[in-house]
């Protein structure tokens, strides 16, 4: 038998059938999902075509996300609307207002599972790929057939390895090296590629930091981007009380790859995409001093415990710099409750900033935080598209949270190191 | 010389002559004041006129609560052109995304002063009374003048007292009293009138309560509700480190009043007021059984820490009813800022609740919470008119907030003092 690739493997399995790359085939994924921006449609569609019951109510789920709170009685008739159809459906995963992000949630609940093939109506799903699963985004047609039958057709996606070796330096974050590898390699590095972490580096990138390359790498036009299992892994799952599979979530010895790359972590400095395009990424040092309006710590890419510790970090004792708004929405509820045990929130709320409920926030310009005419925002989201966060003529920087804290107690863009040293923190 | 009522004092002092019932006179106040949703208004008004500079900019405040943070780039750019004018012309008072409400604030940091006259554009100005002030509500175009000239006419309305006695029960709050007065006294109690709370039972009720009852007397068509100053009031300004003349916040003895009308606070119990109208109260106990969707504790009539201690007092170790939402707002940055260090937020995270940034957020139905058709929900605001949180065919009941919390408890409107004894609070 061929050795696959753990993507090979994973839709080999969901095809019931070996596929290669290039292959087309029907496949059955294990669970598919939507944010609350494409359930009407989904439920539209549905009516349209007769579809009285959707296929296989227990793996689907339904999340709000995009805009929860809702901001008009529009919205929130959607929000009604889907909360009907999933307790008709009896749908198995309904997370509603205040829960979070659904990839985050995926994650956290050990809802993504190592082997497993993920749909989702929102384009950060690769994000799943830190637990080793294949997660990717559909359109909400796409999810609409989906939940009718269960079964969508897909092409085999070739596969590339993107190796990370070295130790990554204090001060740098994992969007370092997410935003390292754009630097690298362009936003094409892998159009309708799956993409496989490897490396001596994973040894010491948490879950976390393995949602955050994993969620960037659809930024390089990744079908699907994992870390094949590990003791990482295999930890997370423990913690949750899941049994797994970790064979599943591993590629097989002498799986052929299309290429591989590689990047040292080891030479990283903090790294910045500038306007308007993601992989318009600089050493963030080439553009400190850039006036900013807005900063912003959330979304799937860096909104977790890990990004609001590290801009606690930043913040304890300071405040923000007069003029500048700082936004600190979490990724999930889970995030929140921790945050404020941990007393960051307090932390954060006393430097000026501004906290909001869990969900995707202003990272896609629906919600919390939309940017004005001529604003310019320094954030530790995944897309710096014009128009993206709000008006057409703001201007978007994307960079890990502890840059962005900087940038925001500075009023300029700021490497973290460069910062001044911060006051002791107090007790709280 | 003729006794004069607080509202005469205040007003004849504005005018700089003395001013009896139904006079016409034009007054000069002593700070006028904007939320955001008037500020485009007034910038196009004050152009429009040809007007270059503002009059009195040491007077002028702009708050941005009723969509902070901005869901949309064309209100964020509503913001970006409220700090630019707030810079241009020097305007003394400039509270951004994140500080919360505006009455909210001029209590805080003193800004609503005894004696003195603050106009707002915005109806529940009326608030400021709690610092026996004369605030009140203008429209978006008065406010331009004001900021063109300094000036405003108005007519001196006839003052009326309402006396309060006796002792607030347990279980009962300020929000109970002030649906009371709507209960007997209906929503034209005060039409065009000014109120002065007096009576022994004002000694036992703190600022917070003050702010609520003379939030919600405009509910009763006040044009101005004041809480003739005292010890609690002293020892607010004492607190703040500001100097008052306590006189200036008396009436005269002697002072002629068109009307008193009296609530014994011990007769009391917990009162809501049903939709569509304000004056549509019974007594909780009722309406109980009723199931709601949302619940909020929020805005400038129930946004305050007290209001949120004694949600996470009926919530600790308690969890929302499955289906039931709950949005918690605080009224102010510094009220956000003392709940999370008093532990209150992670109390009401644990149980489900969703924190928002601090500012107006669903009251108006702009933000963080809309309703959509159909829904149901008891919130501590002071308005629940048809449309007033979102889609018309919602359904809001207005309560205090430890009503609020028990009912997101139970899932149905319920009386704090009938939810079943609660588990002991865990140690945070």
């Amino acid at each position: 038998m061929t050795a696959l690739t753990l993507a090979e493997k994973i839709l080999s399995r969901a095809a019931g059938r070996p596929l290669r790359a290039g292959d087309f085939a029907e496949v059955s994924p294990d669970r598919c999902f939507t944010p609350d921006d494409a359930i009407d449609t989904i439920i539209a569609l549905l009516a349209q075509a007769g579809i009285e019951r959707v296929a296989e109510p227990d793996k689907l789920g339904l999340f709000y996300d995009h805009f929860a709170p809702p901001a008009t009685a529009e919205l929130a008739t959607v929000h009604t609307g889907g909360r009907r159809f999933v307790a008709d459906q009896g749908i198995a995963e309904f997370h509603d207002v205040g829960a979070g992000i659904s990839h985050q949630i995926a994650v956290e609940k050990g809802l993504a599972r190592p082997g497993t093939l993920v749909f989702n109506a929102d384009s950060h799903t690769t994000t799943l790929g830190a637990a080793a699963c294949f997660g990717t985004g559909l359109g909400a047609s796409e999810t609409a057939y989906v939940w009718a039958t269960g079964r969508m057709w897909l092409r085999m996606p070739t596969t590339i390895r993107i190796r990370l070796d070295g130790r990554l330096p204090a001060g740098c974050e994992a969007k370092d090296v997410a935003l390292a590898l754009l630097y690298r390699y362009g936003a094409r590095l892998a159009t309708y590629r799956a993409v496989e972490f490897v490396g001596d580096a994973l040894s010491e990138l948490d879950m976390a930091a393995r949602m955050t390359l994993c969620n960037m790498a659809v930024e390089q036009g990744a079908k699907a981007a994992m870390v094949p299992c590990d003791a990482v892994t295999e930890a997370h799952f423990a913690a949750l009380g899941i049994d797994i599979e970790p064979d599943a979530g591993r590629p097989d010895p002498g799986a052929v790859y299309e290429r591989e790359v590689r990047l040292d972590l080891a030479e990283l400095t903090p790294m910045i995409a500038c306007p308007p395009t993601v992989d318009n990424v600089r050493p963030l040092a080439e553009v400190a001093g850039i006036r900013i309006d807005q900063a912003l710590i959330g979304s799937c890419t860096n909104g977790r415990l890990e990004d609001i510790r590290a801009a606690a970090a930043v913040l304890a004792g300071r405040r923000l710099a007069p003029g500048v708004r700082m936004i600190v929405t979490p990724a999930s509820r889970h995030v929140m409750q921790q945050a404020l045990r941990e007393g960051l929130m307090t932390t954060l709320a006393d430097a000026g900033c501004t906290i909001t409920p869990p969900g995707c926030g202003a990272c896609a310009g629906l919600h919390l935080g939309a940017l004005g005419d001529g604003e310019v925002c320094i954030a530790t989201t995944s897309r710096n598209f014009t128009g993206r966060m709000g008006s057409r003529t703001a201007e978007i920087y994307l960079a890990g949270a502890a840059s962005v804290a900087a940038s925001a107690a500075a009023g300029v863009i700021t490497d973290p190191a460069s910062l001044p040293p911060g006051p002791i923190r107090s007790t709280i």
